[in-house]
């Protein structure tokens, strides 16, 4: 099997800890030819929601080659090890089967080989229980990186029966659509689970419902063309929409976290 | 044109969200032979002042090659995206004409070529509005580092037409030297905008005053030439004059950030 | 000599600022063909115990070649700046002799040979005083990758003259176990320095006092295994006994700190 130059890295095991240096360096003893892409360490502690749409946002950017993948509250139950291989764009992604890999997969044509990791020959020793992402999942994403085939690495597995990912769809209810915020970024740009023609019906003006507050925001192309103070609804460069504000967090400003249910509307008096 | 072996990048994309990453994911795909060594992610977001001083801290230090600099509040308004060569230590700087890049430009030798990034041959496609960091300034260093020549990203633009830094200098006033704090480092210490000669007239012993607060410090070689409690100014290792306390937070304990005007002068009962 | 392919860092640099940067482009300019495994930046500032325990926690897996490692609030006393190479694994640690190499030098093997790194031809030039990282620790590690001998960076000192750990051991005291919090981890785990074999004779309940508190641990295989809300005594994977609950931080839960003193023996009423 052909080599990968690149193995990309996403997991929540935080900058502070060991954990993302011993990964790598277990990496490189098995394909010190690879180089290691990280996407993110930061995602909140087992937060496989917030883990796999970070991984979804990125999938259809990343180099060809193995995507190491950890956010694993699961570790120590019977939830399968996994590698996948996608229909496109030359991905194989490695990590539990929890959910975690099913939105990045979906982006990149899904599934078209999958196994689970079950040949210990390419899992390392460890001194204590075992560590996953260290003795199974970076092996397995080395090991493929340096030519490896997938079906080496353990059982082949059909799929459909990988666990699928828990992405929510905006619904129509009463004239209005109830979306999700999906995340919130760095600025404190909140994402909704919207597209842009989604809302063309309500116009300009856009009435956001959500806990107790009612809000009205304006659509606008971009950030830059919100009056200081003003709500926005921008499109992304996901192309998708999301509440903003100009050069201040419109998330800590109305106190929306991901999850948080937002409704939008046309304002009653127009 | 030759190609660079290294690629630096400084953003306020912060370590949470998938957008370094995707950044250099983009780069893996122009440039895979180009090692991305990161410089600092967690500038405060749209804080271009401070991601301008740690990239003019950096910038002599810096191997040779393209470097990305994103800290961009002014995205989607008519600000330029540049690129620019500098006299001095092979570099050329990518990213938005906002003032981000002078300070380092300077402490390089100054800017030797220019161009605005107009080439879109040289942009990949969003799927939403531009997200310029991984759709122009990412694929425009990486063609850089690959070999294209500067000239062929875009309009050559006259270097004196960039904006211009915001670095204030220290000035005299009714006797004292009236400074600015630059950076609290991680450790703590208050560099200020003061050269060590610039205080000599003040003797061993130097007041500082700022807000309402009045503290007298004394000058010391290194950190550890102070005692428990005592404030310090030191030389740091940038050759500037900064406000410190041993083995503690001098910022923390003193209250002092970036942007604070601090006077020195000497005690009044010496 | 030969060359190394790898240069692992860690330090108490943080992320905000340039430093990590800043080290790595030093080392960029004098080993190009070397890769920078980051194993930690956001150790605590100037925490050496904390510092040494994650490097010892790490060294087994590293790749062979320099590991750089500084977590110096000495710098500026006459504290060594030393290289020291291992008895196993082909490492060669670079750093201030203030114990911070100790425990993880003698998880590979202990020294084979030392150095104080007092030859200042492989010093870098500074604008200001010495930033040790950057102008000695980072150009050493970075010759060391080149291919230069230990011998050549400086005086050979005995291996027995380096500062020794300061790894506490627990001790019995009155019928218990009194051993210490090592290292709290990014889920919340309470690592304590306790084989698993102390612990046999308490059996599967196992009770715990440190401070005002007195609460029954039950041990269990996996963090998976406990019910919501219990505390469990789980083996961790590096082989020692951490205080765990599932799903969410039990040193948050229990208000445990690295460095606390707790107590273990059998509760009263067995």
């Amino acid at each position: 099997m052909a080599r990968s130059e690149t193995i990309s890295f996403l997991s929540d095991y935080g900058l502070t800890d060991e954990f993302v240096g011993v990964v790598k360096s277990v990496i490189r003893h098995i394909a010190p030819h690879a180089a290691v892409v990280d996407i993110a360490h930061e995602v909140p502690a087992h937060d496989v929601r917030a883990g796999s749409l970070t991984l979804a946002r990125a999938a259809q950017y990343l180099a060809p080659g193995p995507v190491l993948a950890v956010v694993d509250p699961g570790v120590g139950t019977d939830r399968r090890a996994v590698a996948v291989e996608s229909e496109e764009n030359g991905l194989t992604f490695v990590g539990p089967d929890n959910g975690l890999l099913a939105a990045a997969m979906a982006m990149v044509g899904g599934a078209k080989r999958a196994v689970s990791l079950t040949n210990a020959d390419f899992h390392i020793a460890s001194p204590g229980p075992t560590f996953a992402g260290r003795d199974v999942f970076a092996p397995a994403a080395a090991h493929l990186a340096a030519g490896v085939d997938l079906a080496e690495l353990g059982d082949l597995v059909d799929p459909i029966t990988l666990t699928p990912g828990m992405v929510p769809l905006a619904r129509e209810e009463e004239g209005a659509l109830v979306a999700e915020v999906l995340w919130v970024d760095r600025y404190g740009n909140a994402q909704l689970n919207v597209d842009p023609d989604e809302i063309t019906q309500y116009g300009d003006r856009v009435r956001l419902r959500w806990g107790e507050q009612v809000r009205t925001a304006r659509r606008a192309f971009t950030y830059a063309d919100l009056r200081t103070g003003e709500i926005g609804l921008v499109v992304d460069s996901y192309g998708l929409v999301s509440v903003a504000m100009e050069r201040r967090s419109a998330a800590d400003e109305l106190r929306l976290r991901p999850g948080d249910a937002v409704s939008l509307d046309a304002p009653p008096d127009q």
